[in-house]
């Protein structure tokens, strides 16, 4: 795996909470970030989308302070997303969605060539619960994904969720350490980076 | 079914769009409504979610004009609360799942008696979508509410998808028009009716 | 709650083993059914699909052998109908699934009343799993039987899953003894019993 | 794009439906196949799994005429996997879950090397429906494909779903020729077909 600059991996908090309250969803991104330096140089970006104005709508810019735009520059300058959420109620957090819905406006743009920019990007999850729901909330974001031109490597997630009942404080010491954590979070890594290489190299075209 | 006061009936609209917009979820809650006045006075509110200021967050009251409080107080009065969303990549939009995690409120209330006063509320759902997911949309929603306490008549829901690849205006027309969304609407009414007016008579215990 | 005769529960454990071999998910099932037994007197049934014949098709009888006529039988015998599923991959399990697909013969027989025989049944869900998917398996369970007319009580759901990379063995016994399981089957058992006491005094009537 | 061999392309059509009668999930996946010969040399098998005896169960080999373990030979020996399906009530069919379940098997040779025979190789959907749900199928199979290893290329899926209420025979015709289904098969077939070619000449490694 050679090539010169370094990759630049944006990631998408969707936590609930402001910074700088510790955000599980962030610790776990991170541990991710982390595999993925021991492979290649990577410039990474965590945006906490609850610290940031994003109106509901479905156009490009939603008022003066919209800050969505700015997301979408970040979007376009990186070689890998990871879209992380908590799971609320077995679905991917109200901010995430509140992304999701907004980039529909790549799409608007697409007789321009909108979303083809997605093309050749790699995408990956990052999931913490506080009892269950990680695979479905998984499963809703790739299928938007795919659509959105993404590729996905093998193993595209990194996830733990608690167990119901439990104080989610204790359960995220545990879940963190946990093995079968490190292993996702560490394949995730690996697997984003040699993905992301070899689109850079290798880049698919649109038909 | 006889009985004196009228039934309190909520809407939450989750329509991204900003009134007086139409928004087409809106209409076929509207629908459903009328159907339900052939069967009973009812005292009907519709509140547009896009129109209210909910902010992030997992507390009863977020911030100084936090609209949430509010809500919870319309939704307390209510014997039907109709949950109304357009499906936004599968998903119920982020309005609908903002509502959704500031109703862990009533969960940390819980202790002193805070969900229970959902016990004895009776659930619908409206969904319209520009082309598929109206299924899931409405699985999602159940799973939560039931977990809340809300009972679900049979056939607790009426909805209509577009084609892939038509303009949404068009399909608007001619899905709300159509038997099989006016069947559901009938249906979805009667059922709502029914079962709140049973409950009201005879109301479930919690053990 | 007085009436004169017991409560007629089905259970359709769709576990991937067949008997004798230990199913977790009957085991809480019948957690469930004990539960019952405290409220009401009740008939059980519990038919474990991996031991029946049921072809896969969409006609009310796929071959001479086929036992599905028998369980349509048992289900419309039923006031109470419980599906209890593992959870495989984020979804019930094939044999729930098969079965799903083969209540559509109640729809074929709609024109002449097919499915109107299941108005005024009440269903539960029942689900275990290795690790994540309860809810969506709830979700999709809800989802398909409001449909079909049953109705759904408050905290229609027992569940437990397992730490992801833990032996099932070992988490079986630590969730079934868990006060979060044995709560949600405490509930349930309550609620299923209410409810389908209710309907029998006052059955919902068809519009 | 050159290379020596024919792409190994193996479609599991999981329809209700026996052969010779028409699938039209098979039709869809035709349509593909026949894009797919645009780009590059193919060698195509279709199975039905209707027609293949794949008995409940966990184990590599079920039964002495158990045909999972010939199913799992052509797999292996599959440059590209087809998931084909029906939607029926929001999920993939029951014959597409049995085969998810019994690719547990995979699982279990594991540790002496069993799913890592899945690395490398290109995954694509294609479904078909009476209404709705589509997407949420998507989903749950992109879910489990992706923990089984199999890389997804970006728009991975073709699809149509009919219109609530409406015959499906009707349906088909129509949704079959619509430019919207038309454009999903020829993207999904030019992906599919660059993604396996990319990664037969650039094959990612485990960690």
């Amino acid at each position: 795996m050679d090539s010169s600059r370094p990759l630049h991996v944006l990631v998408l908090n969707a936590s609930l909470k402001h910074a700088p309250k510790l955000s599980n969803t962030e610790e776990l991104a991170q541990l991710v970030l982390n595999e993925m330096k021991k492979h290649f140089t990577i410039d990474a970006t965590i945006v906490r989308l609850a610290d940031k104005n994003i109106p509901v709508g479905l156009g490009y810019q939603e008022s003066e302070d919209d800050e969505w735009p700015a997301l979408v520059a970040q979007i376009k300058d990186a070689d890998i997303v990871i879209f992380a959420t908590p799971v609320w109620w077995g679905q991917r957090s109200s901010l995430l969605q509140r992304a999701i819905e907004r980039m529909d406006a790549f799409d608007e743009e697409a007789n321009t060539g909108g979303r083809s920019v997605l093309l050749n990007k790699v995408a990956g999850v990052v999931i913490t619960g506080s009892e269950d729901g990680a695979q479905q909330t998984l499963a809703s974001i790739m299928e938007v994904m795919t659509f959105m031109k993404f590729t996905f490597p093998p193993q595209c997630c990194a996830y733990w969720v608690g167990e119901v009942g439990k104080p989610s404080s204790e359960e995220r010491e545990k879940r963190l350490a946990s093995d079968a954590t490190k292993d996702m979070a560490k394949t995730l890594a690996y697997n984003l980076v040699q993905m992301a290489l070899l689109l850079r190299e290798h880049p698919l075209r649109e038909e």
